[in-house]
Order: structure tokens, then sequence, then C-alpha cells
């Protein structure tokens, strides 16, 4: 007997209607957004797309996208997946990840691209799929399952935002 | 009763006298070392550490260091810590790693510190401790659990390493 | 733009084909999955669900199905769903799996469905959902991704099997 | 320059002085432990040591102890380290975990060592250390990160403990 416990796309309703806002604001305050040249790409209800164009600084020594960088697109969209089914008054925190390296991230564009699997008042867990886009085709090139807290009445822009 | 089961240090034999040098030439080969400006501080038989001074640009909204670049950096000294013990014509992939992040990463310096846990002929498992270094202050801000595999064979400057 | 990256399922081709023998006499002989009662409900070229029923010996301390059993499901699941798409005269040896629990394992029947991601020559990679039912609720209560190592030449009958 | 820096096991002082009683009390109602014949070994601040003798129920395919079974103490061990440092009226909750399997756990006796690496408020990070017992060799079968929830003014006799 074949079981069907296909995982159907849960339907989100974001608490804030300003998500795409505030995460597009948090994005523009991260240094290292700039310096990578990545871009946001998607934001809805939660889910998140980054994407990021290759050039030689991006790269490893075998000239692909580096693992670093895979994994840190990964982590930005796992977060702000979250972000957006979190309230005006909180803020978001990655506790941990972890990440398969799949196949070599070779091509011209690389998008990570996050979805909640269990959206929580103090913990969301979020998938993040990246792809490398090489011509028409489209590899994913990593996984990643991503954990974060949530952290009410702690303004995303004060001085920090630690686990208690 | 307490149970003494501390972990003492194995003491690796490297395989290939020359592995310093290996690590040295791949590093200088990954462009995106270039762009974080991250530095080889240590390379010795079953370890690596790597740091990076402090920049706005490698920060998150906060002002700290990145997530990303922590998990960056942690990363690369798993797989140079375990690359360090491989044959000289055996070159090295991450699989996968998960990464805990503990405290923010605030000070002037952080250092990825790689030691090798088991270190097998294909599979290898590191863990990273990354410290972030302000002033007198030493905290770890992050520790990960990597999985490298060994590719006997295949040279470090082929096209590409990917599992098989 | 919303992005349209859905993960197709693969469609995968078993290299063996009289793998659903092989997993099940190997299910036979590990003596755990005996005392815990797990059933062999699906095995498919890349698939693999395994099933137990509720028993207060499979408890945690609040009645509900356990952590640890959840996790043991998982694992084998995605070792079995690897195995299935394995050559004859190779062994399979989990080499690490991450495991988030999402809900309480709350129902009468616990189930681990686990479908291959990456199916290589060397390494595989498994996603493993575990569900609850209760009644006619259906809950996801935990996923995993793992990682498989494939062992060429190496009986499944043999004296062990240790990464190399 | 070799750098020092080696991991100072931290002293936790429980914030409550029953923690031991605490700990045997949640053991003594989990079904599962008494179905595998785990033992509590070690109960101290930011610590916990369990063990499980070797019987035929417990194995996988190759007569060695089952990687399920690994996990599962890798995981309850991870929890009592970190149940140890919480107040009386708080509750706790395993997030998730990442084990690696790095030998076969393969002897008389298997003790699973966890301690506490970041111990919070509301979130704790333990490393839990898998030994197979082997006459007079020990070997280092596992190795886990494990992220729990703290849950304050949640009594752990409670219907349940899932997380917000």
């Amino acid at each position: 007997m074949l079981h069907d416990l296909a995982v159907a796309e849960p339907a989100w309703s974001p608490r804030n209607p300003d998500f795409e806002a505030r995460v597009r604001d948090n994005f523009a305050r991260q240094g290292l957004m700039g310096l990578i040249g990545a871009e946001l790409e998607t934001v809805a209800a939660g889910r998140c797309v980054l994407g990021v164009g290759f050039r030689p600084a991006l790269t490893q020594q075998h000239g692909y996208f580096h693992g670093g960088l895979i994994g840190t697109l990964a982590d930005m969209a796992a977060g702000y997946a979250a972000f957006t089914l979190a309230d005006a008054d909180t803020s978001i925190l990655t506790i941990e990840y972890k990440l398969n390296l799949l196949e070599p991230g070779q091509g011209e564009r690389l998008l990570a691209d996050a979805r909640v699997m269990r959206g929580g008042k103090r913990v969301s867990v979020c998938q993040a799929d990246v792809w490398a886009l090489d011509g028409p085709r489209r590899t994913r090139c990593a996984v990643a399952l991503a954990t974060l807290m949530l952290l009410p009445g702690r303004s995303d822009h004060g001085p920090t935002a630690k686990p208690a």
C-alpha cells in the first residue's frame, strides 16, 4: 500500500500586515547582505526567496558558489520566512540550522527559497532549498532545516537580540 | 558516582607532511575568503583556526558579526582541520554541518577553532567552536558539528569535487 | 514576483529489482524493531514508511509517543528509503541525522515517511516526516534530514559496516 | 602560533536544589526508558549520564547497539542535563538534535554522557557523547548537539508540554 502523506503547503495568515516592509527594513540594515550583493526576491506570508548573482568574489576553490555563501543565504531566507509571521513588536533569532550540501553550486545565480514548516508563537521551523540556476538548468544544491526563536516585546531596532 | 568520561584530545599523525602548504594554497584560491577578509591563523594536524576582524560590512542588523559569517568560518575551519589529515592526492568536501548560535557575535575579532573528532579514510567529523573576542572577554558564540567526505584520487585543483 | 520553485518528486529507478526483499530481510534482523513493534508499511523505490501502534511502553512522561522513538523511526525509514536504491552488493550506513520535534506525538499510531532527496552512489540524503495519527487528525510531529553512506562490496550480512 | 582556546568546563549552579529528585521522578514516568532498560547513572548540575546494558533486543542487523537506541539515549541525557539547571516550576522540551554516528556501538554497555554547553533561561544547548564499553575498551560511538527549550510555569506533571 502506498501511503498518501504528501504535505499540503500551509496557508499562513500574517499577524502583522506590514510584514514585507519590516523584512525589507531589516535586510537593508545588514552589512553582510550588501557585501555579498544579496537581493530580496520574494517576501510572502511564511515564505522568502533571496538571490545573488555570480561573481568570482563569491567562490570556493573550484570557481563555484561557496558553501558558506549557500549557508548564509539559506539561514537568512529561513529567518525572513519566519519573520513574516511575527507580530509587529516581535524580533526573531536563529537558534540553529543544519545544512546539507547536495550538489556543487554551479551557475550564474543562486536562489534560497525558505518556507515555514512550523510557525509558532515562540518557536518556528523553516526549510530552505537553495537552487543554482545555470542557463536553463535548475539544480537544488542544498537544503537546510532552521529553528528560529521569536522574542515578543523586543524591537528589531534595539541594541541586541540574544536568547534568554 | 561521577563518571570520568572526559574526551582526551586525539594526537593525529598527518599522512601528508606538506599539509599546511596544501591548506594555504586552497585558502588562497577561495574568492569568498578574500571578500570577507578571513585569515588562516593556525594550521596543525587535525586542527585549524580561522580569524576575521570586525568591519561594518560583516554585520547583521544589530551591528554584530553576522550569523552567516559565523557559519562560514565554522564550516571552513572544519574543512581545513579534516584536510590536514588527508593524503596528498585526496580532496575534501563538506557533506553537511549543523550550527548552534549560542551568543551574539560581539567584539573586534571572530575566531573559528575546528578540531577533528573522527578522522577516517572516507568520512571525517569535526567540531568547530566560534569565539568572539571583545577586549579581554572571550565568548563562545557558536558551535558546529560538520561531516566531511574525503575523495581519494581527486586533485584539489581539478574542475570540481562533488559527492559520488 | 512569486517564484515557482516547487520541488518535483524525483522518480527513482532502483538498481536492484529485489530491493523490497532486501529491506524486509534487513528489517527482520533488527532486534530493536521487534522490541518496539515497528512495522514496514511501504517500501517503494526511494521511499519507505514505517509505522508503530501506541502502547504505554513507548511513551515519555506525558503519555505521548517518546521523542527517542520518533527519532528511531525517522532514522530507520530514511535508511531504508536510501537502501531501496542501492546495488545488490552494497550495504548502507547512517552517517548522521538531525531531527526537529514539531508537535507532541499524540495519537494511536505513528508513521515515519522517508523519501530520498539525493540518491548518489556513495552519499544519499533523505527527508523523513513523522506523523501522529489521532482518529481523523494527522499531525506532522517531527521532520528529519539524514545523511547515509553507501558501501559497495560490503554485504549487508557481514560482520559489520563501519564508515572507512 | 597555536591558539589556546580550550573550553573550560563551566561550573553550573542549579536553581533548584532538588534537581536530582525531579530528574529521577521524570525518568521513572517514561515508559520507553523501562522498555529499553535504561538506567540513570549520574545526575549532577549541568550533567547527566544514562546507561544501558547489551541485549539482543537492542540491536541492529549486525548485532550491535542500534543507532536509534544510541540517539534515544543521547537525546534523553541531553534533556536531563538541561533539566538539572531548571527552576522547580519549569518543564523542558527537546526542540531538536543532531547526531553523528562515529563508530559501531559494539560492547556490553552503552553510556550517554551529556553536558550543558549553554544554560539559558529559555534555551539550553547540550553536547552528548555516547560511549560503547567493550571490556577494557571505550569507544565514542556518537556525538550529539541538542537544543532544549525551558517552559517556566508549566508543571512537568501537566497534560503536555508543547512549544508555544
